[in-house]
């Protein structure tokens, strides 16, 4: 009995984002488990939503720590290696007993996605894949219908958790930029962009692809941003 | 009477990866189009398959040029020119009959995708819509299951294009890079990976998703890569 673990992007938000893939992984998993924020739904299952059957067997990781503690702590990385590490072990326990196993993940796995701690754990000792997701990022551009590399342009992929200067460096190089998890980075961000000279060209794009969907000139942002929002610099404009 | 042009990404090979998004877009499309290489039935449309219903008109558009010219020729560039033009006009056609227009794209639109050239000459004067698509990358780093970006790294997308000097100094800095379009550029990204103290690291990735697939080290990739290859030099290693 040799079970598989299978860890499926879910996509920026519309449900109809979703690939043909990850809808046969749902309807064929023995268990399907996903990270959600203590009191949350948890997003990669709200998009997920009825593609979780009944017939599966649900395991939702609340993750140990919100917002209020420092991630350059130590004892914050000793406790989230804590919490991953007894996640992980329960999902051991189904995929010995040669069960399908289903991670949800927001967007594309691989991709800054917390679920890459499972497969480190996970992958030494039982049958991984891994199914790409359509990444937030290009949900965004999509939503704004920004068209955002072309010819040799280069695109950097940015966390607003970098510092300020080392931001405002690298925009000011590069052609295209996007910048993720914005969230209470955003007076820095917007610091940084001006910095560099790419104020104008920015894009702001929250909950890109959900209902909710806002797109404004980077000049025309709100003050708050929430934890599903990102801003685009779309590269040089070719010849055409 | 408002004719729909919707772009519409197909993902990087694998026809599971296609989204139910795209898959209805096709169902419902008068009208689907594509480009492809002379000779050659066109990447998208191979992927899209039996989606598209032969209820759909469909408009092959043949590149005018192959491999042998310089792309930085301006009669190049006048070329292409014309013949975005003239692809567009054609679709227009369609969509001032009140048309729903279907263009196929490899992996997603708006990333590095040739349908930009046709979204910038229809917007302006169509109603136009951008349904994402898996990336090639996000095929390739799962299909190596190869964990890219973590925390607080960043990621470069860099065309193999560039000049080596430059590959081999953007490849110093940052954390994760996905090296795109090598084909006949294998040695000088092989070059420049070394000159950065990167070739241990990367990896190669040949037809991602696809029946041939193939995943290797770079150290141990063949001396000639096809149109659809990649290098993946994957992030720093997170605490865990
Ligand atoms: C931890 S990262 C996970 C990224 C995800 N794995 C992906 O492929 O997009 C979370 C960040 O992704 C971005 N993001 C993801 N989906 C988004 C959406 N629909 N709209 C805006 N931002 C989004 C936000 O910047 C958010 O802070
Ligand atoms: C003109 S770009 C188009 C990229 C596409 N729009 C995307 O989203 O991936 C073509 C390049 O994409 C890369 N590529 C796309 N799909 C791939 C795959 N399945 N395997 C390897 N490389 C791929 C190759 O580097 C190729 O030269």
């Amino acid at each position: 009995m040799t079970g598989l673990c299978q860890i499926v992007g879910m996509g920026p938000g519309d449900p109809e984002l979703l690939t043909l893939k990850a809808v046969r992984c749902l309807a064929e998993a023995d268990v399907v488990a996903w990270f959600a924020a203590r009191g949350k739904p948890g997003h990669a299952r709200v998009i997920a939503g009825d593609h979780v059957t009944s017939a599966a067997r649900t395991l939702r990781f609340d993750y140990p720590y919100t917002t209020g503690v420092s991630v350059d702590d130590p004892a914050y990385l000793e406790g989230m290696g804590r919490f991953y590490d007894d996640c992980a072990a329960q999902l051991s326990e189904a995929l010995a007993l040669g069960r399908r196993v289903v991670v949800l993940c927001e967007g594309d796995p691989f991709l800054y996605g917390s679920a890459m701690y499972l497969f480190d754990r996970l992958s030494p000792h039982h049958r991984c894949e891994v199914v790409p997701g359509i990444t937030g990022m290009s949900g965004c551009w999509s939503a704004a219908c920004l068209p955002m590399v072309h010819g040799d342009d280069i695109l950097s992929v940015l966390p607003a958790t970098l510092d300020g200067d080392r931001l405002a460096a690298c925009l000011a190089q590069g052609d295209a930029h996007v910048i993720m998890k914005i969230g209470r980075n955003l007076p820095k961000v917007r610091d940084a962009l001006r910095r560099a000279g790419r104020e104008a060209q920015a894009i702001y794009v929250e909950r890109g692809t959900q209902p909710e969907q806002l797109c404004l000139a980077m000049e025309r942002a709100p003050d708050r941003a929430p934890y599903f929002s990102m801003i685009l610099v779309p590269g040089r404009r070719r010849p055409r």
